[in-house]
């Protein structure tokens, strides 16, 4: 298949998805078959993910065993349950025993308890024992997304029969890059990878060769802390320990990207005032529950927007008086909005990608104050002209100016002192930073607006 | 160093710099080399950048040549151009001339051209052909973050040969876990993974154990394109070839985590309204940089707002009529822009992520305008009872909550398809999409309200 590389990815996928419909269709099996001997398991799963139902289940048989393992690894979670449902219990006791642990587990989560509970029974004991070990652990921790297929030596082995060794089982665990030491205990000791055993001289021990100062994580750590370790350190794994020191399992680069774009995908969602189902996909979601999703935040930014009304229903008097100041309301608070947005956005990155360290808070917020002030100068003399120019009236002109300016350097201050409270006191500043700014800017935006057009105007 | 796992890495951290730079104060130069013995690079690194500038090229020369080439690789680009001056040429030189090429080109971007061409000059032949190479290649593209450090065999080598040659040239190449061979012409011709190579006996050939069906990419690809593929086959690295099929290079996952993580920065960024230099750090931007690349966005959504301050203006003898209704208009367009809000970042996120594909267009928009009607139905009902409440005005209610059903629709309607569109004409949605929502919400939001208005109350 030299012409891989020429091909997009995209085009490919999309052949294949149509050629296996054409060939399910014509009942031609073995044409199909054929098709997918060269395919990449994870193409081969959107192919089928992809199929009309009641061919799903035709085209996954047609896999051989191993092949069929790594296919359903990568299909989504709800075609996953799905075949479990049209494939005969046998196959599919096959399949889930011979999945990876870490795979399993988020099948698991997924599925109703009575299917996990008679699945779990039927499991090989060794499956077993690892799989309700990790659905102990809580969601979104390394104990969680860890597998407990890793390779562990001891430190009196020499190298070639660790390599011996390694290759009788190569083919059941998830990574033989990284390989650990342990002592009675269980306790890890050591670390060393493969390319480290390769370079080595034959007859060179492990604990010769391994290295002591081992980076470990608890079960417990947070995903992202997880995450955070693996790219900073440039690692392929990361070993994970329980409370004991005992070795457990790793958690293995693959899982870190997915890792990595979910919680971005959260942070994004968050920013745009939608909540995220634990990892659910928001395109499989029916439209009920994204709506009953949205309500909710919309119903608490309404409580920031009713204070803003009642600010100008008692300030009534002056728009009475002069109707033109109604005209820069929208004006003067959207600015707000966005000033203080572009300050909390920083901030809030610069928090989750663990980058505003180097400046302390105080500096972080004076460095946005100063900002703001800068852009709401520039932006009210733009606004002031403009102002005038629309409605010919100068005390009007100059309380917009003032209170732009004004509302500009609030908004920047608000915008990234919120957040790092948040931070501090254990929220999390992605999600409730926004209603809380959109309060300050809109609310005293409204109010300074009233009150500086009340001192010009009215006296 | 048993008790990694047990203390957080963060608290290792500081503890490491605090105590660095004490002994440096004490010009303890023993305790200091003894101090960063077991800690990692990228944690020295940390260390080094968080010193006082004097102290920097002090510690930096504590560490032993391979060491200091691995923190050098780990440091912020401007502590590295600052070590670059203060260190003395020869150091300079070696360093550049063993950097992984992938972190060298990242440096040379950032320094000035006249440093560049003086350092590529005094570098070894072949890493300034290498470097070369890679900098010829647009920003962001797959030629450009690749290592050209890649273990190339030949389909006759056996296996044992090949073990013979990789442990040859294992300390040099940036990664051994992948390998791959070439014909004559340095075509791509297979793949296999140093575990296929373990597991296999010593006197089988390449030829007969590697895959031939290989999944590379251009390397003019997108970086996201780049990322996109390993993180969906799961692979820990890429071949990246030429337009003539020849292995020029790969790209490892480690790297790709910076990719993810940048691009989800800039996708966040430009949902905040903020602008991203390439690559550079908000944190260490002076801030005349962070204004001016913000007030750009500002004045875009400030045309917008004079087009609601215009609607209004033109407008002004309903309010005139009734003031009472100008207290509603931040509620109206503020949530008009919220539910815009939730519409556009789920379909960006999704283009953005991929994840939308098994959806058609039409399916997603007719999605979000129904979404949309169930949201301002339910937000209707509220805000009309509330309004009532407050103003105790039976038309001015009726207004709002007509007008706020029939915004929230337009809304989620121009939330989804503008990003769409954008895809679609080849503009980037994260970008396009917030002033064109923003104009359509407010400007047509307050139209449909005060023509609304005008309908009940005037009539």
């Amino acid at each position: 298949m030299e012409s891989a590389a020429a091909r997009s990815r995209t085009e490919i996928r999309s052949l294949v998805r149509a050629q296996l419909e054409v060939l399910l269709e014509q009942n031609n099996l073995e044409g199909a078959k054929a098709l997918l001997v060269p395919v990449q398991p994870a193409d081969i799963a959107d192919a089928i993910e992809d199929l009309p139902r009641q061919q799903q289940a035709l085209a996954f048989r047609l896999l051989s065993k191993d092949e069929a393992i790594e296919v359903y690894e990568n299909i989504d979670t709800n075609v996953q349950q799905l075949l479990l449902e049209e494939l005969k219990s046998q196959e599919v006791l096959e399949i889930v025993d011979s999945m990876s642990p870490d795979d399993r587990v988020r099948l698991f989560d997924e599925l109703p308890a009575k299917v996990v509970r008679q699945l779990l029974v039927q499991m090989s004991h060794q499956e077993r024992e690892a799989t309700a070990m990790m659905l102990g652990y809580e969601a979104d921790t390394a104990g969680r997304i860890m597998t407990p297929e890793y390779i562990a030596l001891k430190e009196v082995m020499t190298v070639s029969a660790s390599l011996d060794y390694i290759r009788s089982l190569a083919e059941v665990k998830e990574t033989i890059y990284y390989l650990y030491t342990t002592d009675q205990a269980r306790r890890l000791r050591g670390i060393l990878s493969l390319r480290d055993l390769v370079v080595a001289r034959p007859q060179q021990t492990i604990g010769e060769i391994m290295t002591r100062d081992v980076v470990a994580l608890q079960t417990d750590a947070d995903q992202e802390e997880v995450a955070r370790v693996i790219q900073r350190y440039d690692f392929l794994a990361v070993p994970i320990v329980d409370r004991e020191e005992r070795l457990v399992g790793i958690v293995t680069v693959d899982d870190i990207l997915d890792v990595i774009e979910a919680e971005a995908t959260e942070d994004i969602y968050a920013q745009g005032g939608v909540q995220t189902g634990d990892g659910d996909d928001y395109f499989q979601t029916n439209l009920l529950t994204v709506a009953r999703r949205r309500v909710l935040w919309l119903l608490v930014l309404l409580v920031t927007n009713t204070g803003t009304s009642a600010v100008i229903s008692s300030q009534q008097d002056v728009l009475q008086e002069v109707v033109a100041l109604t005209a820069f309301i929208p004006l003067l608070i959207g600015t707000g909005g966005n000033v203080g947005a572009q300050s909390s956005t920083v901030v809030i990155r610069g928090l989750n990608t663990d980058r505003i360290r180097s400046l302390g808070p105080a500096k972080v917020i004076a460095r946005e104050a100063t900002a703001g002030l800068f852009l709401g100068l520039m932006l009210a003399a733009v606004v002031a002209v403009w102002a005038y120019w629309l409605q010919g009236d100068i005390s009007v002109s100059i309380s917009v100016g003032i209170s732009l300016a004004a509302i500009s350097v609030l908004a920047s201050t608000a915008g990234s002192s919120l957040p790092l409270l948040f931070q501090k006191i254990g929220l999390d500043p992605a999600l409730m930073s926004a209603p809380f700014i959109t309060t300050a800017v809109d609310v005293l935006g409204v109010f300074i607006y009233l009150s500086v057009a009340r001192a010009i105007i009215l006296n």
